[in-house]
């Protein structure tokens, strides 16, 4: 494998998908046609959101579909070629049945271009499963064929948005709250991102459930805490408070129903709400504190935070910059520079041009290239490093309305 | 509706049942026969736990369970009647479908005496419908035929056994955690109770939950909250801390598996943990801000503590008792005299004895009796005392193993 730069097929694509639980995008350019000097990508489509049911994610069924819409938006791309593929999907280790198959899906639904697609494969990754079959029969399956794919949580897509592709720590937050710092070879430390019950400190799901908390303590005439703000506003929002359990307890996203009140504790906050100031405030801190903790040795001080929520402002963005300058001074903490689809765009292009560059780290990041059988983990000594992440952290916006 | 005191029939029975989320039981004693002269009662069954399905509890089953199991335990029971009946069930207004089920229930197991036997009456609540018909065949179903009976959640057997009947409030701690303060006739305050996503502020499923959050503190490296020694004991109970979502979210009991977590929290403390200790002393806090908010006007200033959670001793005791002392001063805080389980044998001697006295407060307390409809709610002005206890608290102790 090369370690050698080169450039692009003219002509070729370069594929990046971005699957979570509020919906999925593609996104494509061809960063070797004439067409292509701007950076916006060629192509962009929408697609829905990933389902949780009994057998896990079907974020399979949600890249194949958005697969086969790029063919047909895309009449060319058999003789254009495709110079790699990444996919960032959420809840990848757990709820993901198996990454191969996201791998499979990408080599059998894209075209390799004459360059990468010379050699036949053998090995597990590249031949296409029986849940892996496109159903779509125009489509040419041919086991071996297809370019190199990557196979992200989007932990790491949100990071290579943010970051640009450079080692450090980033934090991502939606729903949930995820922090990965990574060199991007050896060392990959993850914190939080344990789901609403755990952790997810300071996401959209921890500040909604704080606002309700506070709703119940106006409610309820309790000493502390209360905020009648709150409590009106969530009363809009979800009915009289005794109708809440019942609202909350009987629904299988209840992360995202803590999280639809948001934007509500927002707008107290911005109001002049003391107590959802303080969750605001609270929340940035909780986000800077998992930051710090990812910058473990051997990741470069270098930061962002990436993810709906910092759209709040500066009620939550002034705590976190606050507490992160009391933890880590030394930290150069950086604007994202893009969002996890860009990251995924980012790490097919890199996959492109750079192969050798892209080290996989299961469950972190796999590989499938025509030359090489799938990585493996790299270092099963540190189960942190092989970290499932099974309580989805999705990235995104948590404002629902 | 006589006010006057009465003694029920020599040989009569009173009824008693508690039917929660960790199990079952039903109690009865004869006030009136020679060999009753103890307060033991005569006798006690264990039954199952409620279940929580789609269509809610089946607390119903239960009950018919429980009652079919009493009735071949004691074969005079057609000849000796019973004088009344109590049921305390968990989830009461949003989990159980309908209360009068249970009253049915209650009414076509148990035989009346001749004083209480004498009237038919109609009205929905004394006729059985096709979900209350007994499915055993040696029940003797006659629509108005009966006991008086007494259905009410399991908050108010908390309070009536924990303060013997006397006006009051009283905090019930197990898996949750909720506080009523009530006069037994015009009030009834509740406060939190709110399940494990928007408060049970102190409750088992609330400690387990902040010693699991301090254990993925410790193991993600996170610079507040981390208690190594809470992380040792989850990874012994739970395995490494990735399974910690699967085994988690995964789970319709969620707040009993955080619940299980409980015992730990409390030997770290009892070990010397700061962060278990300091989660202890939070939990006595919070009940006692509860409690504290259920001392409304009109309420005595009398009050207990009732739940297997207080056995975790003075960590979490001294706490509540010094934060209760600060907030309500005036405050008679007692022991708790007895168990739900005794609040609903008190509710049937009562019913039995002085049914005038027992007034009910829909869906508190609801009452059915051969002489009079149901009661409906009283003050239907207050949405706060026609509050439903969605989410099960069950006063039992959290401790699992």
């Amino acid at each position: 494998m090369s370690l050698v730069s080169r450039s692009t097929a003219d002509g070729a694509w370069v594929v990046g998908l971005d699957v979570g639980g509020s919906g999925s995008r593609l996104a494509a350019r061809r960063p070797g046609a004439p067409s292509s000097s701007v950076a916006a990508p060629d192509v962009t489509l929408t697609g829905r959101p990933v389902a949780i049911g009994p057998a896990g994610s079907d974020a399979v069924d949600v890249v194949r579909d958005l697969l086969a819409r790029f063919r047909a938006h895309v009449p060319s791309l058999d003789a254009d070629g495709v110079a790699a593929a990444a996919v960032g999907a959420t809840g990848l280790a757990s709820l993901v049945r198996d990454p191969a198959e996201l791998h499979a899906v990408l080599r059998a639904a894209l075209p390799p271009t004459a360059e990468n697609g010379v050699g036949a494969v053998t090995g597990p990754m590249t031949t296409p499963t029986s849940s892996s079959t496109p159903r779509d029969p125009v489509l040419d399956v041919r086991p071996g064929s297809g370019p190199p794919t990557a196979v992200a949580a989007d932990a790491v897509t949100a990071h290579l948005g943010a970051l640009g592709g450079r080692p450090g720590a980033v934090v991502a937050v939606g729903t949930g709250a995820i922090a990965l710092g990574t060199d991007l070879r050896d060392v990959w430390h993850r914190v939080d991102g344990w789901g609403h019950l755990l952790g997810d400190l300071g996401s959209g799901s921890w500040i909604g459930a704080q606002g309700l908390r506070a709703a119940v303590a106006a409610h309820d005439g309790r000493d502390n805490g209360g905020s009648t703000a709150l409590l009106a506003a969530a009363t809009e929002r979800f009915g009289p408070v005794p109708a809440w359990p019942g609202r909350l307890y009987t629904r299988a996203d209840r992360a995202q129903v803590l999280a639809s009140f948001t934007p509500d504790v927002a707008a107290a906050a911005h109001d002049g709400d003391t107590v959802a100031r303080q969750v605001l405030a609270g929340a940035g801190t909780h986000l800077a504190t998992t930051l710090a903790a990812a910058l473990v040795d051997g990741v470069p001080p270098l930061a962002a935070a990436t993810g709906g929520v910092l759209a709040i402002g500066p009620l939550l963005t002034g705590a976190f910059r606050a507490r992160l300058a009391v933890l880590r001074p030394d930290v150069e903490l950086v604007d994202a520079a893009g969002t996890p689809l860009d990251g995924a765009l980012h790490l097919a292009a890199r996959l492109a041009t750079e192969p050798g560059a892209v080290v996989g780290h299961a469950p972190w990041l796999t590989l499938g290239t025509p030359h090489a059988p799938p990585t493996d983990p790299t270092d099963p000594s540190d189960p942190t490093d092989r970290a499932p992440d099974p309580a989805p952290a999705d990235p995104h916006p948590t404002e629902e309305d």
